[in-house]
């Protein structure tokens, strides 16, 4: 269950309209890594946890969260858009070089379909998608996910930081930094813990029995580039990560296997094939059987 | 430049036709964490690349043996199809429920569509999207994008290794897991040896000049929902794994702030404001404007 | 700002477990008139509004309720997969048709994607969109669309109610099925209650200046098909809803007028045009300019 | 069927070329709420119908209609694109900014893609989707639909009336904007119709039976938010729209029920359990019955 | 303008429900080469037309013949639904194989989301979008198109035939493949119309300048892969079909060029270099520059 | 399988950074008919070949070739962005209106996202789709689709030619067209060569039975437009390009034949009927059994 309160948890307000930059903010509304993404992503994982307790609480807790961050950006977005010059002609010449370059920067559905408005879209206006979100059950796996997205997420707000000089935004941004900063740790934290407490190890999944994998191929480096320094990486020679095997070295792909010969498939799928005496015998068997109906 | 050769890295032959597991195929060929996606991930990944050398190197040849991976599930998933029934009402009538429940699994476009061939598609059928991809160009946060798809694909390898008996397709997945494995590892070598070399440090992007960042919130474990464990997990006292901070635990989020109150768009863009009458004041005036063309 | 509770609204325990019907949830999830969509709806709408006060209190509140309603179908889903033959091989044969029906009813990505889990989709596997929702920032534009929502999800609610014998999912369904009468109801309150006060009336948008429509034709029914008895309803003759005209029907679309010529763009699109010499001299011009470089 | 005449309903010409603007019409192409959408919606709502009469011939004839407006449309698009600047080099050099202004307004693919031509999308570019149109076979519902699409068509054209100053234009969108009146009204009237002859009533669908509904929340007004002003609108006291019950006021949300307890599925899907030592004795057997085969 | 008239170009009625060819019937309506597909793109092609004349007026009138197509595809669908078993719990017990089987190949959406009828998407579910269509302004390019089109059509709907025993619709599709077989014949037949009338040759664009394109490169057959049999093909000797060249064979790709050097954008976007002294060296003046404001 | 080598097949080097270049290129890399679309196209193609040998070598190497280009491609747009303005406001400040012109015309993803860096997506930012692609096993068809997407390509590319100045750019078109060049007439070539050599013949797929195609209407140029022109084209008499029929205009469509009357699906779908009696009476039956639960 969601309660909403009327309040943020930290100010967004801008200090003057600016409509593209309104544009921008949309990538960490809507984007594969915004606000929305994360929101979602907590939630799903929460509700297809298979352990109650701290894990799954930590999912819910961020999860809401997260609602409230898609809130101040939207809340932001919405000012930034107020007195900003969208495109109504008498307001804004559109032979005025300057006034129409911002127009040639902004989201036009913010004006259009909104009306000076937030929507669930990223900054090239593509809606959002629950094809984003990632919620496998596997805790490893999904909480590395998490630590993806917040890596993301605070790359591209730390970006979005260089792109404005209005201090209100930027106050936000350096909010928002900080939380994906926490966030970032939280997730890394969570990964670490699940290990040392032996419910997930490395490869995941890591109670996949080991025998049934090929393990001759689990920790070859093999070079299918001409590059000359992948054999220089720590994933070339040593220890994996996951303890149980040591890197070695394929300097060219080995030579492989005959692919099996091409399918043909019955005749009625209209393939073309090699064997056209085949298919007209088959044809005609069909057209044979066809004339009695 | 990508040079084909037509063999494969491994044996891809199933022992017998099913097109209901062939359906299921295609997640791994298609879908948000199949072989399309990592090798237009690295791809990507390596032609936004800013330094030359070992990790780039490591991208191409990675991104080119998972195309060959693509090619290897393709040519599976056609030759499970080429001698099942796909719907052809004289080999199988659409009253027998056997036959009918195969063909109720069955991916119809497989069928209608590429006439017994792979597509790329997800197991639902969902077309491949660019959107599944991440190449931010920060090294650190993309190669823990690719630790995480490699942890999700192989999760979902594994769920379907049990999903099937034939010998044929259990091979080859034991050999696609064992890569799997391989590359969860080196991408998570290449993740330490990015941080042992200084390249980048966590919280990712590590270089953003923290005095910007609100530092009182980057270490607060705050609790939006209400479960008693989440002050019990390592992210809530302790030192964070970017070693930059320690973590705090705030039982329930703070007051927060009033919201700004709702935006005033200008009313050519007929949103319901609490003024009517400046509403109709303005419209008046946009009436007088217009007659006046 | 939204808080999580651990709670739900209402019970929401299936009796046994049911894959194909867990896939049938999806559609009131993530469909196009699932619980995301109002969610994410209200939300916007309410981030968006121009008025604060008892429209906007009330899209925040039911908002926040059907985030709640997300969460008691996906954890209904959960439950009904958990112990459902999703394809594991040992446990469900492919060749017990009754078995292999089920499979081919399920959602695929259920299982090897979410590990019997619910998904941010439709019934078909389409993933929610941002496209879905409606958020203009006209208030009787939107609660109108609000009404179509609640009408929609509550047809879909009722069809599903009958596709289980399942009484603790039917349990579930019928309270769902009393909040979108609830939440029918409200949105149509609102908006005569808009009317009423006078925010908004109809046309929507009312405030348009009604001397710049081309009058004469906003209360024609001018039939386009050859149906016998379009002019037999309300529409046809009559006051209009709105009180600000009265219908007339037209029996046959007048003329019309021609269309303007086909364009002639620039040559350097390279469409087809029908006056190729002048193509080419302008070629020829191109390509005189072009040695020169 | 469909007869096509080369005659426009209404003339389609503008003054001057203007791409930008071309590609603000775009959204009333191809948009959520677009001609298109209204087109296709009004055809598959007949198609679906399960009355023969007025309501189907209405549906008929406004879907043949709204076809004709998508082509007067496309052809308005392709007239200002006719001879617009869109990026040739020659007629346009980038270091103008007030030409390089335009060009960062325009929509590219009306010029890399159709060669200065309208396509079917939106002003962002997103292409037209199935997935905006509705069509249940409630005409209640669907009505309502109708209603909702031509409100939020006619808020968009009207926003777009005053972004340019092209009278050619301007006359074209004076006639659509008398059309959408004509079309939410007969909509409006069609639903009031269906009511007053007892085919459909509210709440939707009216048929379904009372009692399987829990009544006592069907109208409840219960506050997930702390909006102080909810308990103010009609929405919280007096009688419902729909004759049937009477509004009451829940200030804040009753506390709920526990949720269920998380899900434990089968082992083999690899998600994280607090179970480690069952996984690992079902894995062992697993494992055990693996090596056998 | 479009004129809709409430007769069919041939009978569209089956002999019995079928829901699983039902949803099998939605490929050839909402799918890539569906209905929507070519009454759109012929629509679109008429629309960004620059030449008055027989090959619009083909286009147009195609263009309304396949409208019509799309309805009697979707009236069959209808039919098909009308007394199929959807999933209604007492009409269908779940438990009967042969009754669930069946439920399994339905589209779920076709009973949940339409009510038992016909919707705008493919035999997959996914919705029909403007993607799918073509039009670039240059005739001969988009009659090739249109070829394509009815090729792959035409094959779809072959390969349906086969999968159904209903004289009803094995009625309609002998029907729709006459017509299909027309209009691959009369693009095709366009095609070279507009080669003899000198209005386009081939290579399209046909009067592209040249000299300007790199000829020595334009006619060789160079092989990436490594199969013995391309050197055989007519595509490796001989005169070119476009008159202007002569194929040559290039057995193994040319060495090629160097790559350019990895890009090193501003610091600011945060993207991992080789030279991290630099870096700290931006992002110090940044951070200087920073706690100026 | 794929071996990558770390050069180009041609010089990719522009002279100077022009970041909405950058954004147009993004066409013929992540558009409809960009080099990812042929790449997988083509390797579908192959992977689904029902022949070995020529024509399946000859997907092989054009697909891989293909690869390749994207390559060139995604290289030249990094290094178009590498020093361009890109919304870092220290560097471009927003109010010099020709810098802002720039930012209005970019695509802010490429920035904000990718750092500065190549995306699968189009100029208008759409994620490239799998949807995009046609793999049908029937080569005619497949051939005559590569020539559609080589000719949609090249016209494309020669549009962006005329739209830079940048002769390191306009190298690499001019040999991009060159191999488009090549490519459409190999296609062409093939589709020739499978007919001469017997293995298809047009209608596509030319082995269907003729005898259950309605034949009558195989030849019939239907006039549904009301277009003077259409009866003097090639369609509208003489032989059809298959070499079976003879065309006949008809210059208006046959009167048609009635539709069947409207369904009247289960009453449990709530869809709207004229029979409001047997409604009731069935709701009635269900409420009765209902009751018993």
């Amino acid at each position: 269950m969601f309660i909403h309160k009327q309040t943020l948890q930290y100010p967004s307000k801008p200090e003057k309209p600016d409509a593209v930059y309104a544009r921008k903010l949309q990538e960490v509304i809507g984007g594969q890594y915004g606000e929305i993404t994360v929101a979602m992503q907590y939630s799903f994982q929460a509700w297809n946890a298979h352990i109650p307790g701290k894990y799954r609480d930590l999912l819910f807790s961020t999860a809401a969260e997260e609602f409230g961050h898609i809130e101040m950006l939207a809340t932001m977005v919405a000012q930034l858009l107020e007195k900003a010059p969208l495109g109504i002609t008498e307001q804004a010449l559109q032979d005025d070089p300057a006034v129409a370059a911002i127009i040639g920067g902004t989201d036009l559905q913010q004006a259009i379909v909104s009306g000076a408005g937030a929507r669930p879209v990223d900054s090239m206006g593509n809606p959002w998608t629950g094809a984003y979100i990632t919620a496998s059950g596997n805790l490893l796996a999904d909480m590395t996910s998490n630590v993806n997205a917040e890596m993301q997420g605070r790359v591209q707000v730390a970006r979005l930081y260089h792109m404005t000089d209005d201090r209100g935004v930027k106050d936000l941004l350096g909010f928002l930094l900080a939380r994906d900063t926490m966030h970032q740790n939280q997730w890394l934290a969570a990964a670490r813990e699940l290990q040392a407490e032996g419910n997930e190890k490395l490869p995941v999944p890591s109670n996949f029995p080991q025998g049934k994998e090929h393990g001759e191929f689990a920790y070859q480096a093999i070079n299918f580039s001409d590059g000359a320094h992948m054999a220089g990486g720590s994933w070339a020679s040593g220890p994996a990560p996951d303890g149980l095997g040591k890197f070695t070295y394929v300097e060219t792909p080995p030579e492989g296997v005959p692919m099996a010969p091409p399918t043909r498939p019955d005749a009625r799928f209209y393939g073309t094939t090699d064997i056209p005496n085949v298919v007209e015998k088959i044809a005609g068997k069909v057209q044979d059987k066809l004339n009695k109906e």
